[in-house]
């Protein structure tokens, strides 16, 4: 077997593994029995385990070392292509990091996180941030450590940021934030001044196997096939790719919130089209590897947010939503329609927030997190500084900490660097667009008729087939000619919005 | 660390993957999209692998032999209890046997039987026996091999039968059965020349959903709950115990046989419970495991015909069907119900059987198995020596192999040695059901009250919970007060069914 193949071999064993504690948190999350989480958590312990022992094991490093120098990246086979020499340098930095790590220091994260979640969970239901507190400050402590165990240049909250959105660096961070904070809490001051949309009928009781058909019917038309995928209903909604052919994706059904429930929709089914659109024939290597979290929240928000709360989509589906809820939306009109799911009003809690509100949630968990791992905040201050930050940059004043800093189980899990990767999917996901326009004038007829396949074939072509093979900023710069930048964000809303506020500019 | 509990701590993690293993089984017959399976069958020979490596590893071995001695059986530690002694006894045995059969030879086995198992589906729907007959051939050498690197003392066979059914000898077998196949061949006969029982009215259209709430309502009454058991549909119905607090049914829904729905719950039922009842606390040890297949199945069969076919269970459950299906059964009595359930006709297909056919159908294959592992038979012959049978056991002349010996999966699964726990269940059924009226002489008025609960208790009492405590023999001899006989059996059919045909006796 060619060295190459080989390690083929050594990786997709770790794609499986991995693939299968997926399965055990899908089956956790939809299917398993209540009583059965008395012994899941052990088997997804000891899987990943197992995943991180075969990532940073002597075989897989002999391997990867027989064809790409682990200390000089210097290739050691001349006759490999550019494709799998740019496999080689992904898996290279894989292990790199994986290696950093110690198995005792990933077992000790385990399990101080999954406590500190489970209190979290108490903690959030009764109001009380001072029971989380000890949980959470054992948290980011363990946090700053694993920045110290993965090692930076410039500031610790690379390290973690790197786990999620690879390169990402904090300076770069703070510098679109702040291009984007000024114009975000400018726009939103306009609006707040304009009489408030009626989107009242928006929420009424709809039963819950109309909600779904609803569901099946934009997967379907977005081009999923239930050979190869499925929806269920679950408390939070996810997707989780388990092979190259076999996306699940789940929504939770409120029953007075359609909605949310088309929300949802969009939004994993943008995620899963990522997954769908990978190379099946790299299954196993990084080539078939969606490339940053950023980039694949940028798939679910384009689904979710640019076509999903656009004109264009909705002039095909909302006369099939009259026609199948007429009490609810028979009277209404489109314009109507339109106007309600955008109305734009800040709210205390993130995943409830408008396109304009949303990244300034966003802002303001990167802010403290930073914080944290740099020292200059201390765990205790957090609700204080959340609530400063609240009155700020969205003029609300939480009341109780559930409805503020306890509301995100993220911190919980340890998973400090994560947060910022949601504002730079809507930031890629805006400037994908703008150049999908250009490339693909005639979408906007197509999507009226129901035909969403040259937004799907464009993601496709333009982003998922490539996997990892480029870097975040090389795909970047090479569908749209320039650097990730705030701007093309900040000009969709300023046009969307200032049209249905009629606002002056 | 105590060296036993760090043994329990091994052998816990192969548990957890034994149960992952399932899970991925149960998902592919269940929820998988149909295009899953391109990677599922590498994904549980992928943990199928590190489960025999984890049993058969130093560390297991080192961790055992510190205290029992792997050649001697001596113990080594005077404190340890008597209960802690038998477990140590059973995973001598567990890792002895485990340890003779080398990874290669596993891999080459379920590679052979992926594809014969693959071929068989083909040959059975074009009944084609030559198409499966290459395949068949070398599963059955692998299985001759199998039997050699496992080794024996009279005959190849016990070790095939070992691996299913341990201690189980070939000749016991064959005294047990050939006491039983004259009654039963003798019953057939007498009952054959009686007018037939009308039973057409249990083959109506019936709604799934109905079927499912029927089968709910059985499973609450045997006892199961929500929180710990769920029960799904699926092609071929099985029961899958994946945790202590984590059973899985399923049935497979016929929509014009409702009958078959309720006994396939039943069934699985039984084996559920007898998982349920397994003591938890020493789950990861040979004693929260099943005894042996005949005696699993001893309970499968217990629920599905001592219990689902006798009067005292419909006396309570037909007034319910009758309701719910009251164009089906509203004119219909409790006799012709239960004359119906209980009709007996020799049928070609198996699963098909009546309780009195259906260990000839066990009989028959037992018998051929043997002649192909002591090499007295082709395994071109056997659809010669299958007909020769049917003709000589159940009056029957299969036309085509697809009815015959192409019917069952289990031999291009190289399952040589199951069959006859087959037949043990029913006979251990049978033996254990005529002590527990000894012992619950009320249990039958409970029943037509819809209390199902000295049922369960009683055989939670006496065999569930004692795992692999006792041997199949000595758990018989404490129940019953002796070793297993084809006598309670006979005499249960020669009673129930002289009542029921009105046969001289």
């Amino acid at each position: 077997m060619h060295p190459y193949q080989k390690l083929i071999k050594l990786s997709k064993q770790i794609a499986h593994l991995s693939s299968i504690t997926y399965l055990l948190e899908w089956d956790q999350e939809i299917y398993m029995p209540a009583e059965g989480i008395a012994y899941r958590p052990e088997q997804i312990a000891l899987l990943s385990g197992l995943v991180h022992q075969k990532k940073t094991s002597k075989a897989f490093a002999k391997s990867l070392n027989s064809l790409i120098d682990l200390d000089t990246k210097e290739i050691k086979d001349p006759h490999l292509t550019l494709l799998q020499i740019i496999a080689l340098k992904r898996w290279r930095r894989d292990y790199l990091l994986a290696a950093k790590i110690p198995s005792s220091f990933v077992k000790k994260f385990a399990t101080v996180t999954s406590n500190a979640a489970h209190v979290w969970q108490m903690a959030k239901k009764h109001n009380d941030f001072k029971l989380f507190l000890p949980h959470l400050q054992k948290v980011i402590s363990l946090c700053r450590k694993k920045a110290d165990i993965i090692g930076y240049q410039e500031h610790p909250y690379d390290a973690l940021l790197d786990t999620y959105e690879p390169d990402a660096k904090t300076s770069d961070l703070i510098n679109i934030f702040n291009q984007l904070k000024p114009p975000l809490k400018q726009l939103l001051k306009e609006i707040s001044i304009k009489s408030p949309v009626e989107n009242h009928f928006l929420y009424q009781l709809c039963p819950k196997h109309i909600q779904l058909e609803f569901a099946h019917l934009i997967l379907e038309k977005m081009g999923f096939s239930l050979s190869s995928s499925r929806l269920d209903y679950s408390v939070h909604p996810f997707c989780t790719g388990l092979q190259p052919k076999d996306t699940r994706m789940t929504v939770a059904v409120n029953p007075e919130n359609i909605l949310g429930t088309i929300s949802a929709t969009l939004h994993e089914g943008g995620h899963g089209l990522y997954h769908i659109g990978l190379i099946a024939e790299h299954y196993g290597t990084p080539l078939a590897e969606s490339l940053s979290l950023g980039i694949d929240e940028s798939q679910s928000r384009f689904w979710e947010t640019l076509i999903g709360q656009n004109r264009h989509f909705w002039q095909y589906f909302f006369p099939i939503l009259q026609q199948n809820l007429p009490k609810q939306f028979g009277l209404i009109t489109l314009d109507q329609f339109y106007r309600a799911i955008n109305s734009i009003k800040p709210h205390f809690i993130r995943i409830e927030a408008d396109e304009i509100s949303y990244n300034l949630h966003i802002l303001l968990r990167f802010e403290i997190e930073k914080q944290l791992i740099e020292g200059s905040l201390s765990v205790k201050d957090i609700p204080e500084a959340w609530n400063t930050r609240m009155r700020d940059y969205l003029g609300l004043d939480p009341k109780i900490d559930s409805q503020g800093c306890l509301q995100d189980i993220h911190w919980s899990l340890g998973m400090i660097g994560y947060f910022p990767t949601y504002a730079l999917g809507n930031l890629y996901a805006a400037q994908f667009f703008s150049q999908f326009k250009k490339d693909q004038p005639n979408w906007g007829t197509q999507a009226e008729q129901g035909n969403l396949s040259p937004i799907r074939t464009w993601l496709q072509t333009h982003i998922h087939k490539f996997g990892r093979q480029y870097t975040q900023e090389e795909l970047c710069q090479k569908i749209t000619g320039s650097i990730l930048s705030e701007k093309p964000f900040i000009d969709y809303l300023q046009k969307k919005y200032s049209t249905l506020y009629q606002l002056d500019s």
